[in-house]
């Protein structure tokens, strides 16, 4: 985990999501029932700046290998929940275009009948993610926690399609909002990116971040607008997890650094670039598991001489 | 023109390209036989930055007024031929998607047999931008140069498919090259940009600018990767002319600042990106013309501001 210089620590990170077996070919290779989920990426990439309380559920075919690789990063795993029955099953491929992923089949198991509950140890944490889960449930979530000093959120297309009424009412009530390109488009119903984060902005958040893959990200606040760059990668063997691991460096540096002031939040964005840029080097969760605060620092380096320019 | 605060003088800079008469409709509103053409653009933008020189071909109908436009803006006419016959014309449109310009009609006219002869007091021009024509002409422009300090070149889809090997000779002799996203995808037969990039380099220039509208530009040399964010506007009146604008904003710089390291070439980079972005908010190169020096700073600054980050 990064140290704080100041003698400070970092608070807890909970993170909500899922948690599954990936089965995944691309040009450069193929795993079968990898680890996977995004509550495992985001809470991997979390680790490496603050505590993380991990909530989920996982079958009783779900190896425990996989368990003790979270464990060894220190994450909590007090809330992941085993069901009898089978782990939530993802196989997909990707092209030589690695933007878009395209889906074989998805199983959702034992996360069909997921209701997330908080020990109770969680309900006082003060960072919560809640990754791309059914809005319904995030709301549940939010009714679970006592008084966060920061909430954020994903989501996904089918969400925005089929639940849009209870995605508005979480976005109505949490902090900061993540989603792609193509979700924030489709959300608002404008091709304007910029238009798009504004018209998030009205529906309550008081921080919207756009993730943009190959072209980094982009945040909206009602003052400010930040572009973070992406790392120049001539290999990606496997995007998958990318938003997940992005946003849990985000919200682990955001609980390292204890207050989301825009400063803090820039940095933040860079941090979750840093992890998502490693992660899709490997399959499954491979390289975040491989890396070390001093990686994580070396690249955060390299994006800020990426992206600097003097002032005129 | 941007004045230097260490005394020292703007170059000259050359730029050898279209100027036409565009007719374009946007959801934004319309015009008919508007100024345009890609050296038309650059050179209003690089009129910011430094002398500029333009070489190119209208014919007799070409309206008088858009060339004492460009006059006010100290361009030098005399490489202009002025030829009998009508003036290469464009016509299209784009729908709300303003990523995609959907051409109506081109006529080529006196632009069909456009042979670029620099008048000889132009030879010895230092800086120098191609702007994107037939790969054979910007080749015959490179003869007639004596010994510039840096010379840029744009291209096109249509070149790179249909005049490949001429193009690759001009690759071979220019230091920097200028190309979007698709059309570097597009030479290199790869979806990964930092590979097309790298590839590029192998042909020849030192520099390869890849422009990616929405998402800004990247930069690529040997040694260093460089992001540079585009600006955030929510109403895009008309796209056309964003590149020209970017590359004579560019160049401009360069010719201005007078030495292309790294350093001048990210904020020359950033300079081109201004230009680009004032220019999509009105038709033809209203918004550029009625420019000053001081707003021109005022949305550098504006761009310094939305890329930076603290160190970590």
């Amino acid at each position: 985990m990064l140290e704080r210089t100041d003698g400070g620590q970092a608070q807890p990170a909970l993170i909500v999501g899922s948690i599954g077996l990936d089965t995944v070919q691309t040009p450069f290779g193929s795993v079968t029932d990898a680890l996977g989920g995004a509550a495992s990426y985001a809470a991997a990439a979390a680790s490496f700046y603050a505590p993380v309380r991990l909530v989920g559920v996982v079958g009783e075919d779900f190896p425990s290998p996989y368990l003790e690789l979270l464990k060894a990063r220190g994450v909590d795993l007090a809330g992941v929940e085993v069901r009898s029955g089978r782990t939530f099953r993802w196989s997909g491929y990707y092209e030589y275009d690695l933007n878009t992923a395209h889906t074989v089949s998805t199983h959702l198991n034992v996360f069909e009948s997921f209701r997330p509950r908080l020990p109770e140890a969680y309900r006082d944490s003060p960072y919560l993610f809640l990754a791309n889960i059914d809005p319904e449930l995030q709301l549940s979530v939010l009714e679970q926690v006592l008084h966060p000093a920061l909430t954020l959120c994903d989501t996904m297309n089918y969400w925005i399609e089929s639940k849009r009424k209870h995605l508005l009412a979480v976005l109505e009530r949490v902090d900061v909002v993540l989603l792609n390109d193509a979700e924030a488009r489709q959300l608002c119903d404008t091709t304007n990116l910029v238009a798009a984060a504004r018209s998030i902005l009205g529906m309550g958040p008081r921080a919207v971040i756009i993730k943009k893959g190959e072209h980094g990200a982009v945040m909206c606040t009602g003052r400010s607008h930040f572009s973070a760059p992406s790392f120049p990668l001539e290999e990606v063997r496997d995007p998958t997890g990318a938003g997940d691991s992005f946003a849990g460096g985000l919200v682990g540096f955001l609980a390292y650094a204890g207050d989301p002031c825009e400063r803090n939040l820039r940095k933040a964005i860079v941090f979750g670039s840093v992890m998502a840029s490693y992660n899709v080097e490997d399959f499954s969760l491979n390289r975040l598991l491989s890396l070390t605060p001093e990686l994580v620092l070396e690249r955060y380096r390299q994006f800020h001489d990426i992206s600097h320019f003097e002032q005129a």
